[in-house]
This record gives structure tokens, C-alpha cells and sequence, in this order.
């Protein structure tokens, strides 16, 4: 099959991945499932990869490349292993980007990011930028009725990303409360939307650039600021003293040290993007009892809700195709901000 | 001033409130507040404490009569006590129906409907339905700008019972869960608009009425039912198994033992209606692990909600307007059901 | 191997089930485990099994029989399938009562009672009164050190149904706050221990027998009660008003329309014995703004924590030691109540 | 009446309190009441005042002084304002240290530590390091019966900071979850004490002196640790990958930053100590997922549920008395740590 494999990770990211022929995945093992690929989504987390940021997590003797990236896979299912019950050859699914055990406690509270023998293909073993996948079943959830996996196939990471950060931010907000969301790209407009269905509070949305304003002012954001020098007295007159909540989804380049300074007293700032240092001295956090908190990539469960949330016409991807082929062009689009919301690659 | 008083208590409801002239009210104690009445809605509860129902509870000797009725009230400030500070004559506000203490272990939970000392005007003393109201301060909320009293005085209990309900379901339903209510009257379109503000889930709303069919429709239900004999396999089929919440409005006439079959295994039933009784074999509750609860008019910080819910364009009441003179036609068409939403009384 | 196998439902009770030979169970799917059975509680669904009170759902066509009974196994781990990795042979388990799927949407909840594929040994497929017992690898939780199969068999059902109440009532008092316990038997007194440890709260228990008031006593409850015809009176006085949380361990018999009477104000009864029906006007739910609800076996992370409370000395199943041939005794014991706390057998 | 008032603030504090005669309190508001003083406990924030930590957010112009110190404050109601109605004179009472206003809404919350119009007597205007103090009634608890001011004076601020941390730590633990306790000093304590009764977690406690090590192993430490260089691997291996929950009593001098790195995934961190600046990369905050909160002095409910447990002999103050006489030698021996627990002075 026809696959986008990584050779080395690079800094400069002066590489291209090397669109190539390797035999395709097959099944060895009971759980398993092969998905013929239908779009893989274009992740910033790849330009990290490229970079060699996750090369100290993930592949510290450096000896697992050659490998096909790609971790926000969507299409149709290929094969079956003998074991696997709930979805039969030609059901289009999205996939989960973590394979997780089902049996260690943090799978069995329902925390199955924190699961102690989850594996995360397109990081070190082979994704989906490819003709074809191979997964487990308990990553797979079938989609909806009239869902392509072109539709859907960055919600698998970016999406639910996006939406743990929301669904944590839900339940702090009440009618009249206030959460600014600093960036809307393209899990910033995931959580925008997500915010709108799942609380009645109100949405700041701070982003520089224009294209993205105009997309929070589209998507309903209750105010829209371009993150000036005086964004913070900006923010206190809005709310009245502070947001209760803001998500950071940029977390480097100064905004980690901006965004806790929005929060009123009792406020939590939920941080996605990462890059900076926090710098937060402790008087300011007790005095003011704001927390401050990381959230990782949603859970199964997550992907579940929001592909319901999208079924029904209320959360959508806002997304620029690409061929496998091109993905190298892909990339470069994408360092350069040359699409808006999200890329996808079709084999 | 004018106000329309009870004069004696009528199972058959053959009796009329007397207009007459009274001595308006006035301050005697430094958190007290006169209002003067903007709008008073019409409420069921109105047509039960005519009928008596209430007597056995508030006014067991019976000796409270006469009385001015009226407890979803709203107006604009006329008179303050010496400890008042947070509103001054002339601000437009509504007035949670409950007088609180805000000393009680209950008020200092923020329980304040279960207020030890809490006193509720409209019923066994002076409320609404005349020129001039007393309340206390704790009571007041101002309005948003651009908020007039008429547009909102029946949130003060219609609106808060219903949004409290909406809040419990929204926080047992998540995207792709299914909420029932049951009636889509004064108080089940109120709790449909909030359930869509509150959460990602998706409402079935049964009624028999076409016209609260519709309303339903246009309020944004996901699915619409007459409530016909075969509803329970009907709910079951749309549901996979059950609704995960089912809210009734009804609580009489069959309604209460009906919304318990509707449920899936852990789901919840809120009854905000009453009349009925409900019969569930305790096998039924174990096996499904179901839960029953009531539900009562909402918490001063809920009418808040509500009203920024409203100020923010989100949750409407639709009703229509009678004069003072006019109260006792009102209560007729109300009793007859010949107007659509919530009645309102204007001075 | 030999086995307690039952050959016929009978509500009189007059069978006895039969011990015999009987081929020990294999492994023949990549997740099952075959357990060397330790220890089995014997539990009130036993005997309802016998009486033939889950025959209409459970074995509706009637021919499961003849099986081996037994859903409280633990014991040590004899053989594992070729997918298994969490435990190896020698390992010492319990097994909690539902074979789950890991796969359906309840699961990945973490709600895996509601396991859409589940299957409950010892009702309607073979358990675990006998030498060996067939489960999988999900339902298997090691053992701490020191902790034998036998100390702690019946936890595996009785122990987590009475966790998961007490874990319930827990989430619901502070303290200051009143939960009644009515029924100090084999599920109360863990019930007790439980919220001991869980919450703040005090307890009123509530039982008949001498020697179960003696327990409660022991034990920690702060009020003992043998439950006379003042009862309602009595816990009001006691608690200011009525109890916040009230499980029932009964459930039949008056109890399940006594319970709800003690409760106050936004209290919250939590049904766990069955047989009875409750009835209760919609107005008193409304009116007093109370919970019903059932509550069923615990989860396999109830079962986890439970074990941990254990390994910790704070939680521990009173029992008495059978052995299997004398199952038929042991179960006559426990129709008349010879023993106190919980009947185990041991092959 | 005798008082000890600061008359200036000096960071080396070579200063005394001045022991004079000065006027009585007495009532000019409804709401007003005025509490002979049983006994005032001494506070880490004292030493704070008197250093000037606090003029710069309380006392800006320096206009302050001087002023009657002490907000630990318990004693017997000596006269009321014309509008308090829940205690009368005689009644022995402990002081929550806020005044609140019960009319914002932070206060209709339940959460009035954020009241917008909140007073703190004793830090910048008088306290309780007197004979009489004024206070206003919806500061006030009843002490139950039996419970003396002495026994209790430090809980009203000191108490109820631990508890509340203790209090948001036990919502996030469970049976086999861990607690690691930095600094079992006054707060400390209590925060071991709670967490005892309100969570069945284990609790590391960490601190350096020998006194506080054994202190904690009485009061039912699962683990006692020194808080040597290898701390971090310490509670890595006891608790299998990092501590669930740990609360930082201290703050500064390197545990703000060794805090977080005692977390496992998912893990939260509540500061109470303050004077460092913590440094956390955001990339650890959302590859681990953590969470960094501050926690502040409890609320009024907080006061009450913890006067529940002193009640039922769950949790008690250690502390030395003083008479106010020789407030300047407990300041100096509090300083000096030259006592166990918590100073008190007694009038």
C-alpha cells in the first residue's frame, strides 16, 4: 500500500515525509481490526513529531523510525480479529487515536487516556497517512448514518481535544458567567461551538488574526478581541472582575502568563497549548483561589459524545483536503498558515 | 391602591376575587422593600389555593383570608428600608417569590427554598395582584437593561420551577442522551428552551395539545409525540431502551406512573407536577436502578441564571396580558384553557 | 470436580441442591480464566433463586437447569487464555459477580452494571459452589498481601452492593448530616464501616434484632433504634427535622413506605432490599423536594475500593465457614437465621 | 476594656502590641452583635500583619492604625442589634472571621469568602485581642453544648483553612488513593484529621521536625516521611507513580515547586502556604494532566461542619494558652516555634 513514512526528525524541519510502497497492515492478534483509511487529519502535534519534540517521550534510542505518521484516522473497516464483536468489515469508523487495554483501573474508571498500556500509533508506530490502518476495536466507534470519514476524521484528536477542554469549562459556567477562549484555530472552533451547546455562559474569543475573528463572531462567540496590549483590563470590564474560566490554547509566547492574570477570584484556567512556563507566584493563586490546570486529549467517551454533537448538526470541523501525495505541500501549508481550520489527507 | 383580594376558598371554584380599594403597603422593618407591581403572572398554583388545596398547609385555621394573591412579581423599586443597599427607588426588578432570612444553616448553603423563617407573599399574605407590593431585600433582582417587567414576571416562579428541573436533567445528559418532558405548557416550554441552552442532549416533548406540539416543534424538540397508548415502546425505540431523564410537568391523570416506564437502566424521572401518586414495586427501582425525585420552585441564584438567559435572548415566555379589572376573566381563560403560555396581570 | 448444582425452582424451598461430579470447566475464548475456587458467599439471591423469583428473568424458558449456584467467588487463579496478561496462575482474586464486555458504550462509562453483554455466573450459568469456576480476565481483582480468598468471598456481591449505598449517601452528608441505615444484616453492617470511613456524617441504625443493635453499637453507629412504632418520631426529633440520606436494606414488609416518611427536606432514600412497593403521593416528592431511588450491585471499581478499605483494616465481612458438602445446611441456616453476618463455602 | 492594638507595621518585627484601655464596642446597625471575648487564637497572618505583608492590599495609605489585632475569635454573645434574631446574650459562640453581607452574589452562593462588601476584623480594623469584639450576626455559630470558646477559638481560621483544603482533597480521593500532607503544623493537623473522616484515602504526611512527625503518626498517618533530598522518589514508589492529591501547607522555601512533581497523572495540587513563585513548564501541566489550585480561608458552612466533627470528638485543635496580657511573649515564642499547635489568648 501506498504510505507517508517519517526518516528523521529534524529541528529545522528541512525533511519530507517519503510517500512510499510498504506492505499493509494485518491482523496477529484476537482484538485487533484493519481500517481502510478515508482521511487522516493534518495535527500540529505532527510538526512537533517532525521537530523531534516527542522524540525524548516517545523514541529515546531513536530506533523506531522509519514510520507512517498520522493519528486522527477515519474510514472503513478492512478486517477483524477473532475476537471482535461490534464492528464487521465495511463499517465506515472513526479511531480513537489511543489503543487502550480495557483492564487496568484507569481503563476501568472510564480514564482510558491514563491507561498503563495504551499505544498511540502515528507516534512512534505506524499511522494512518496511509491506504491502510491497523487498530483495536475498542478504538473504534461506528459514525452515524450520513457521516463520511472525510467529515469527521480530525475530531478524532484535534476535536476531542477541544472538547474536554469545553465539556471541563461546561460544567464551571453558569447563564451569565463568562470563559474566554485564547485562540481560535483549529481546536479553538471546536470549542467554541462545543461551549455554546453545552453551557449557557458566555464566550470571549481572543485571537489575532482577522480570519479567525470573523470565524468566532460567525460561530456565535458573545465577544470577539484581537488580544492587544490592554486585553486584561479589556477582560475585567467585560465580566465584571475577571472570566471564570479561560482555555489557553496556545500556552507559549506569552500567553501562559496572560491568561491566568483574566480569571476573577475562584477562576480556573484550563491549558492546552504548550511551549511556556507558568510563572505564578503562590499568593496570587491562594489570595485569589484561581487553579490552574492541564487537559489532554479527550477520552473515548469524548469522541463518542462529539460525534453526536456533529450527527446533529451542531459541531462541525472547518477543514482544507489534500491527497496523500501532497501531503509534503500539506505541511507546508500548514507551518505557514495557509489554510484555515484543519487539513486533511486523503489517500 | 387596587388589588384583587380572596375572600373565601371554593373546591368548585365559584368564587371571584374582590378589586377593591386597600391601603398600599409600607416599610416597617430595615430590609424591607415596596415595589411597585410592573406585572404579576397567573400561575396554577393560583387556581389551587382558590380551590383550597393550599388551606391544610398555610392556613390551617383558615383565619389568613382575605388576601391579596399574586407571587411572580415584577416592578420597579418605590420604597426602601434603612438597611437596604443594593437597590434604590426607580430600578426594575423582579422578585423571587420566597422572603429569606439568609441567616438560617439553609439560606447559608445557598438551599434558600428551604429557608427556615422563608415567608411566601401571594399566599396566606399580601402579593401581587394590585398596585403596590412588599417584599424584602434579599428578594430583588434588577433587571438587564431593556428588560421590562411584563416581559418576565411570571420567571419568577413558572420560570424558575421549570429552569430548575432543566438544570437537574442538563446535568444528567450528555450529547447523544435523550430528556422527555412531559407537558408543554407555561412551564415545559420554559424548561425546553433551557434544556437546549444547558446541554448537548436531545428532548422528546410529549403533549396531547397541537398547538404545545407545535410550539414544541418551534422551540427546537429533536422529536415531537402526542402521547398515545403505544408511547412507552415508542420512546423505547427512539431511545435504544429509554429515556436517560424524563421530566413531568403533569404528575396526575396517569402521567405519574407513566414517566418511570419510560426510563432506561440508571435513568431519572423529575416530577415538577402533582396530584398524583406514584406505585413502583421496589424490584423495579432496584433492577433498573431508577430514581424518582421532586422538584420544587427554583433558588434566588436560578432566577438569576434565568434572567440572564433571557437578557441574552435565549429563554422567552410567551404569555398574554389582562388588566387588573380583568383578573377574574383571566382566571377563567386560564382554567379553560384559552390562551396559549402564561397569563399576566398589569395593573 | 465437585459441585452444588440446583435442579429446580421451587418457592416453598423444598429442594436441596445436589452435590455431585461434575467436569471442571476449560478455557475456550482468549479472555477467560478458570479460578480455583477459595471461597463462595452465600447470599439472599440465593435462596430468591431457588424460590424461582429470577426465574421469569433469567431463565424464562426454564432450561438452564440444572447449574452450579455461587455468584461471591474467590480462590486463585488455575489456568488463563492466550490473551490474558493482568493475572497468571497462582495469582489469589476475587471475582466480581458480572462477566463484563469492555466494549459497549455502559462499559466505557465505567458504569459496567450496565454492561449490555454481561453474564452473571451462579444465575443461569455455572458459579462457583464447586472446585473450579470459569470467569475472565475482567472481572478478576488481585488480592492484597495477606488477604485470603476466604476473609473476604462475600465482598465480591453483598460487600460492593452495600458499598455502593453507602458511597452514594456518602457524596450527600457533611457532617452534621443523618443517614439512617434500616437493616444491620449481612449488607448493613458493611453499609456502616463504609460511611464510617467515606463521610463525616452520623447514623442512626435502625434493626429489630438484639444481636444486629449490638453490631450497629459496636461498630460506630451514633444512634441505635429498634425501629417501634415511633420511629418516624423519633428520627425526626433526633436529627432536627428528618434524616438527609436513608438506605433501605429491606425493602418489603412496611419498610419501603416508612423510609421516605424520614426523610427531610431535600433528603434522599436509597433502596436496596426489594419485595415491596412504594407508594407515594407526587405532592409529598414536590412539596418536600425528596429522592427515591434503587440501587444495585456495586462496579468492579466498587469492588477495588472496597478491597482497599479492607487491606486497610477499616472494612470486614462478619461470616461464618461451611463447608460444601454442607451447603444445604448452610442455606437452611440462613432461612432461620442461625447465623449472624454472612454464610461462606468452602469446597 | 483592655485591648492589644499594632501601631506599626515593621518587617523585622522588633515591635510589641500595645496592652491599653480602650472604649468598648457597642451596636450601631440591626445586624450588629457584640461577643465578650473567650479566647482569640494567634495566627501565621498575624505575624504577617505586623510585618506589613498585608498593608499594601489592606491599609495602602497607612491610615489603619492602630488597631485591636485577633480573627480567631470565640466567646459569649453580650448584646445584639434590634434585627438579629438566631442567638441572644449568653450564648457561647465562634466567630467565622469574614463579615458578609448575605445580599451579592458570591454570598447567595453559598460562597462568601468572595462577598463583595466583606469585612476581616482584626486586619485593619479591630479584632478579637480584646475583652469585647464586634461582629455581625451572620458571622456567628452556636457552639454546641459542652464545647467551650477555648477548646475552639483557632478553628475559626486556622480550622477551617485546613478543612477546606482537606475538604476539596477528600472529593478527590478513594479508598487506595493517595494524600501527601506537606507541613503538619496548626493546619496541618486539622487537615490530617479531616481528611481522616471525610475520605477513605491515605494520607503521606511530610514534614521535618520530629515533634510534627510524631504528631502525625498519632493522629493515623498511613506514611511518615522527613521530606529528605530523595523525597520525590519516595512517594513515587509508595504510591505506584505519584500521589492523587497534595496539599502544601508551606508554600515557599522550594515546596511550591517541589509539590507538583509529587503528582501522578491526573493528580491536583492545593497550595494554602504562600511566599514562592511556582514554575511549572505548561507542557508538564498537560502531558500529566495536572492541576495547581490555591485554596483560601473556609466559609461560614465550612465553620459549621467542622464545629460538627470537634462535636463528635473527630477533629481537635492542639493549642497553648496565653493570657492577653502576655500576647508579645506568645508572639515571640510563635515565632520562635517555641509551642506545639496553636497559640491562644484568653482575656
Amino acid at each position: 500500500m501506498k504510505a507517508a513514512r517519517l526518516y528523521e526528525y529534524d529541528p529545522a524541519m528541512n525533511v519530507e515525509l517519503k510517500i512510499e510502497d510498504v506492505a499493509a497492515p494485518t491482523i496477529t492478534a484476537p482484538d485487533q481490526v484493519v481500517v481502510k483509511v478515508g482521511a487522516a487529519g493534518l495535527c500540529r502535534t505532527d510538526l512537533h513529531i517532525i521537530e523531534g519534540v516527542w522524540k525524548d517521550i516517545m523514541d529515546v534510542e531513536g530506533n523506531l523510525l522509519p514510520y507512517v505518521m498520522g493519528h486522527e484516522n477515519a474510514g472503513w473497516v478492512e478486517d477483524v480479529g477473532s475476537n471482535v464483536t461490534s464492528v464487521k468489515p465495511g463499517d465506515a469508523v472513526i479511531c480513537h487515536p489511543l489503543r487502550t487495554c480495557g483492564i487496568c483501573l484507569s481503563c476501568r474508571y472510564g480514564d482510558d487516556m491514563y491507561c498503563q498500556h495504551g499505544a498511540f500509533p502515528g507516534l512512534g508506530l505506524d499511522g494512518g497517512f496511509a491506504e491502510y490502518f491497523l487498530t483495536n476495536e475498542r478504538s473504534l466507534i461506528k459514525l452515524n448514518p450520513n457521516v463520511t470519514p472525510l467529515d469527521v476524521a480530525p475530531m478524532a484528536d484535534a476535536g476531542i481535544t477541544a472538547y474536554r477542554a469545553a465539556k471541563k469549562a461546561a460544567r464551571l459556567l453558569r447563564p451569565g458567567s463568562w470563559c474566554v477562549l485564547l485562540g481560535i484555530g483549529g481546536l479553538g472552533h471546536i470549542a467554541l461551538q462545543s461551549l455554546n451547546e453545552l453551557s449557557g455562559g458566555r464566550v470571549i474569543a481572543i485571537d489575532r488574526e482577522p480570519a479567525a475573528q470573523k470565524l468566532a463572531k460567525d460561530l456565535g462567540a458573545h465577544v470577539v478581541l484581537d488580544g492587544g496590549p490592554d486585553v486584561i483590563e479589556q477582560v475585567k470590564e467585560i465580566t465584571g472582575g475577571g472570566a471564570h474560566v479561560v482555555i489557553d490554547f496556545v500556552g507559549e509566547l506569552g500567553a501562559e502568563n496572560l491568561c491566568w492574570k483574566l480569571l476573577r477570584q475562584g477562576g480556573e484556567l484550563i491549558v492546552v497549548g504548550y511551549g511556556g512556563k507558568i510563572e505564578v507566584p503562590t499568593v496570587e493563586l491562594v489570595v485569589n483561589e484561581i487553579k490552574i490546570g492541564g487537559s489532554l486529549v479527550g477520552e473515548y467517551t469524548e469522541l463518542v459524545e462529539l460525534m453526536e454533537l456533529n450527527a446533529d448538526g451542531k459541531v462541525k470541523m472547518h477543514y482544507s483536503e489534500y491527497k496523500l501525495d501532497d501531503i509534503n505541500t500539506a505541511i507546508d501549508d500548514f507551518k505557514n498558515r495557509r489554510f484555515a481550520g484543519r487539513g486533511v489527507i486523503v489517500p
